[in-house]
Parts: structure tokens; C-alpha cells; sequence
């Protein structure tokens, strides 16, 4: 209050020019007023937390409230009860929810369940599409979603808690471990590429953070009909992610940690193919679909990746806060 | 062109109802002026590159047009020709700046500095102050800044490129290399702490990139009269524009690479008092000092680090594209 009166003070009383000024300010404010001054620029000292330029606008920070995991599942129950226990750990886990995909076997009864500290509950969905896995649930209450396979038990607690918090540095990014590229073939298509390369432009959806309101945008807005395509295929619904998000924000992905899934075949062989060649072609055939149909890809290309301050770095265990990170 | 009649025609004329309510738009547009619709939002297709909520605004690019290095140097040639001819290699510099802070002692003359690839100039300072490194000078064409000491000639080009690269993702933030910490004691006094902790919250302007704009904040628009303070006492500039850049953005800085300046002496002994004391001493003295003017401490902390996507995988080294960094 003493501070705001001495703004007043200083701004507009202290001197005679300086009420002079004022005066013929207030009255080009009402002759012109289409340049008039704002109500907050005539009241609000002008340091402190203002942002004067639309090149460095703040971001809504998300609230620090942990977030809701989300698990999509179909019928491996041992792999899924493990990945409970284990996310369960986790200090920022809010809530669980189990997404179970299949119609033709009901989930276990409740008493088979792992027990757990955190909130959990499982949705029973109507058909198997894999788009299931981006409704925005009305059980999510966090703005942070991590979005997982029952089958991804090798990430530990530290890389899971570790990934949250860089998400909230970056709430408008996804935010997880697998990585992809795409690259430009010379006859001008999309190819996509494996997770031993310099850059990354796609997070793979089966282990990742992103905001809540990204599974609104997936769920509604996605363009030419994307999202069908994705249900009638069963595939590339993490690509089709990774196409809206980056197309709305305009940027990258992160990646968190060196943590892959696959052991580098191609790096030995010097690039034979591998046994995932059918794959890669099929997920690049989704690549070049989904830009067919936004008219542009939007994917962003990135060449870092998030560490912790520590990682790597020769001193004992137990001065890092997060240790358990990065072993393949 | 197609593409614009095609949302013309689906967005208004497809159908009966579809052209009634189009008509009744317009008519609402022209009795509540208030709410009427944008030009844009009658032309153009709603997916594509739009962002319609302010949580996730993209920031304005910076051009690919690199960086200037504005190197601070006062008597110490040796190593200022060592620190140019090293700078000179890195792919996306653009110039070369020096700012010759010493009034008693001219510049080398021309024929002395080392022959370059790079533009380069020498801007000879009427005093002694720390500030004049923050200047906006007319020389600076680029939006990045890299500053750096003149005896900063540790880092590789590749750790610089790099380093450039992820400012390119974050202009709004300070990135760079030597990192610190600030802690609250228990007396509610902020304490200045070393680089081999597992939050950062300052990165040291001593070698960091950061948007030329920040010069124009530093220079003309520091609360408080910290300026003139810096520049009375000699030092803590570097948290100065760590404090400037957090207030106005409300993020925190963004630490690349393991790299640091000294060995972790309190490592070995257990935290006992090392030859630094005074050194960290005068910083706290600097970061309580300004966080008085604040009214309130803008350093944001951060948990993690930028490092390449293949830093320390064990990959050929030829596969990576900066092999050279990190090492200590």
C-alpha cells in the first residue's frame, strides 16, 4: 500500500512538469481515446512481473498437483498389476485410472487387484479403439497425464517422477522416454526413424506426460479424420498425438533420459534391416497419411534431451536426487 | 486457393440450415458489435497452426541467423586471441564483438589480433563498468547473444553450437554453462550455492546465451537502481540479469552440458569451508541485496539439464553429432 502511494507519488506528483504531464497525458487519453492508457498502466508499478513483449509470454504454470496415469489396458494382467505397484511410488502420482480395452474378457474383480496407496478405477470402454487412451476422462483432475502401456515395467520410480517435473517446465510439450524421428526420403516422403539418431520429433505416447487438454484436442478437434483412421488401423495413434500437439504449439517434443527399448541391431550391422523393418514401414506409412492430410507435417525436429543437473556426474549415489536413472 | 472455396462453401453455403445460420451470424454481428467474429475467424480454417487458448502460445521464433559472441575483455590478450580464433569455428556464429572495458590501456592494434573467418569489432568503453556487456549495441544484428570472459577458452565447439541450439528452443531463457544455486537459510536469507547440487536457479553469464532484448531490459529498464549498484561494486552482474530475466518471464534458466568450472572439493571433505568462501560470501551478500529492491527472490529452480540425444550412449563416436562435450 505505502509502496503503490509512493508509485503514485513518484509517477505523477513529485514535480511540477510531472503534474503537467499527467494532466495533458489524462486529457490526450480522452480526446484520443483509442491510445488511451490502460487501467493497469496508469496503476501498476511497471518492474516488477509485467511481460512487455509477446515474444516472452509467460506460460500458466500447472498447478503443482501431481498427475493422473493413465494405463491402457487389454488382457496382460501380470505386466499391468506390476506397473500399479510400481507407478504407485511414484511422489507426484495422484491417481491411476485403467483404461481396459477389451469387450470380450471382463477386467479382474476387484479383489485381485495389487493394494495400493494412491486412488485408482478402472473404465470398462465399449469398443477396442485405440483412441480410448486420449478421452479426456471427467476422472482426470490433474492438468498433468501420464500415458502408458500395461506393458512399459522397466521405467523406475526416480525416471517417472524425474519426467514429471521437466513436464512442468514444458506443460504445452510431450514429455517422455521413446523416442522417433522423421526424416525426408528423396522422393520427397516421410520416413520413419528408429531412436539411435541425433534428433528427436516424436515421443512415443506408451510412456509420456502431456497436458489434459491435449486428449480434448485428439478427441475433438483432430482434422481429416485422423482419429478414425488411427481406430480402423489400431496404430500410429502416438504419431497422430504427436502431429496435433506439435501442429497446435508449433513445437518439439522432449525427450527424458537415454533409456531405449531396443538394443542398437543396426548400429553393429552397420544398418542391415531388422526384424522391425515391417514395422518402420508401416508407422512411415502412417507418417506420410496423417501429412497428407494436414496438407504440411508439423513435426518439430529437437537435438537435446532433459537430464538430471547430476546425471552422470562422479560423486556419490546418494548426493544425487535422482540416482536410478538412464540404465538401458 | 481450392482449399479457401472448399471452407467457404463448408462453412457457410453447404446447406439450408448452414446458410441460415450464417445469415443470422451476421446479423448478430452487426447488433453486438462486442462479440462480433474476427476477420480470421470468418477466413480461415479453424485446425491448421491455430492455438486457441493461452496456455500454449507459441513464442515467436528466433531467425536461424545465429548468434553474436559479445566477448567482455579488459588485459588479458592471451587468452582473448585464444577465446577468438576458438569462437571463430563454431557453425552458427555470426560476429564477433569485444567489448574493450580497460581506459588505460588500449586494444591491441589490428595487425596484432588473429586472422578470422568471422566479422569482428572492438568497442572501446569510456569506463570500467560491468554493464557495458549488456548493452544492445547497433553492432548486434542477431536475436542471440552468447557472452562470455574473456578466459572462458574451455569450451569446445561443440559444446557452443550445442548450447546455441537449445537457446534456439528457449529464447526466453538464459542457456548456458556454469550453473548455481540459491538456498534459504533458516534465518530466511538467501545463501548462494556452488554447481554440484541437483536444482540450478542461475546460470553465469560468463559463458550463456540469452536474447538480445534482455540487453535492452539490463540496460534501461533494472528496478532499483541495481545497474548502478553493479557497476559500484564490481560484480554480481551475472545475477542481475538472472534476476531481470526470471521476473520478466517467470522461468527459470536452462543449464547445458556436465561441465563445470572447479573440482567438488566439499565432495572429499565432507562440506568443510573451501578457499571460495569469501567469493560465495560477497554473492549471497549481492542476491539478498537485490531481492530487497524486488521486493521478492524471481530465481525459478530447475531440476534438470540439456544434454545431446546421444550424450553418453555408447554409440560410435562418428554417429553423434557433438562427440566433443561434457568432458571435465
Amino acid at each position: 500500500m505505502r509502496k503503490q502511494v509512493q508509485f503514485f507519488y513518484d509517477s505523477y506528483f513529485k514535480s511540477v512538469p510531472l503534474i503537467t504531464m499527467t494532466t495533458l497525458q489524462i486529457i490526450n487519453d480522452r480526446v484520443f481515446p483509442q491510445v488511451t492508457k490502460s487501467y493497469e498502466m496508469w496503476n501498476q508499478p511497471p518492474a516488477s512481473n509485467s511481460v512487455q513483449t509477446p515474444l516472452f509470454l509467460p506460460l500458466i504454470s500447472p498447478k503443482e498437483d501431481g498427475f493422473t496415469a493413465v494405463i491402457l489396458a487389454y488382457d496382460r494382467v501380470t505386466s499391468l498389476f506390476q506397473l500399479i505397484k510400481s507407478i504407485d511410488k511414484v511422489p507426484s502420482l495422484r491417481m491411476i485410472l485403467v483404461v481396459w480395452n477389451n469387450q470380450k474378457k471382463a477386467f479382474p474383480a476387484r479383489n485381485e487387484w495389487p493394494i495400493i496407496e494412491h486412488e485408482w478405477k478402472v473404465i470398462q470402454t465399449s469398443s477396442n479403439k485405440l483412441s480410448n487412451r486420449f478421452y479426456p476422462y471427467n476422472e482426470i483432475k490433474t492438468e498433468g497425464v501420464l500415458s502408458i502401456d500395461d506393458d512399459i515395467i522397466m521405467l523406475t520410480t526416480d525416471e517417472i517422477e524425474f519426467a514429471f517435473q521437466v513436464w512442468r517446465e514444458f506443460p504445452d510439450r510431450i514429455v517422455g522416454f521413446p523416442s522417433r524421428l522423421h526424416l525426408w526420403t528423396d522422393d520427397n516422403r516421410l520416413r520413419y526413424e528408429s531412436e539411435w539418431k541425433n534428433d528427436i520429433s516424436v515421443v512415443l505416447t506408451g510412456a509420456a506426460f502431456y497436458h489434459n487438454y491435449f486428449n480434448y484436442l485428439y478427441s475433438y478437434k483432430m482434422p481429416g479424420g485422423i482419429k478414425a483412421w488411427v481406430d480402423e488401423h489400431m496404430n500410429c495413434e502416438d504419431i497422430a498425438m504427436n502431429f496435433i500437439v506439435s501442429n497446435h504449439t508449433g513445437k518439439a517434443p522432449i525427450k527424458v533420459t537415454p533409456r531405449k527399448k531396443f538394443k542398437c541391431t543396426e548400429c553393429a550391422t552397420g544398418g542391415s534391416l531388422s526384424l522391425d523393418e515391417t514395422h518402420m514401414v508401416e508407422r512411415s506409412t502412417c507418417m506420410n497419411h496423417f501429412a497428407s492430410l494436414y496438407g504440411v507435417s508439423p513435426l518439430k525436429t529437437i537435438s537435446f534431451r532433459a537430464d538430471p543437473v547430476l546425471f552422470m556426474d562422479k560423486l556419490p549415489e546418494k548426493r544425487k536426487r535422482f540416482p536410478d536413472i538412464g540404465s538401458l
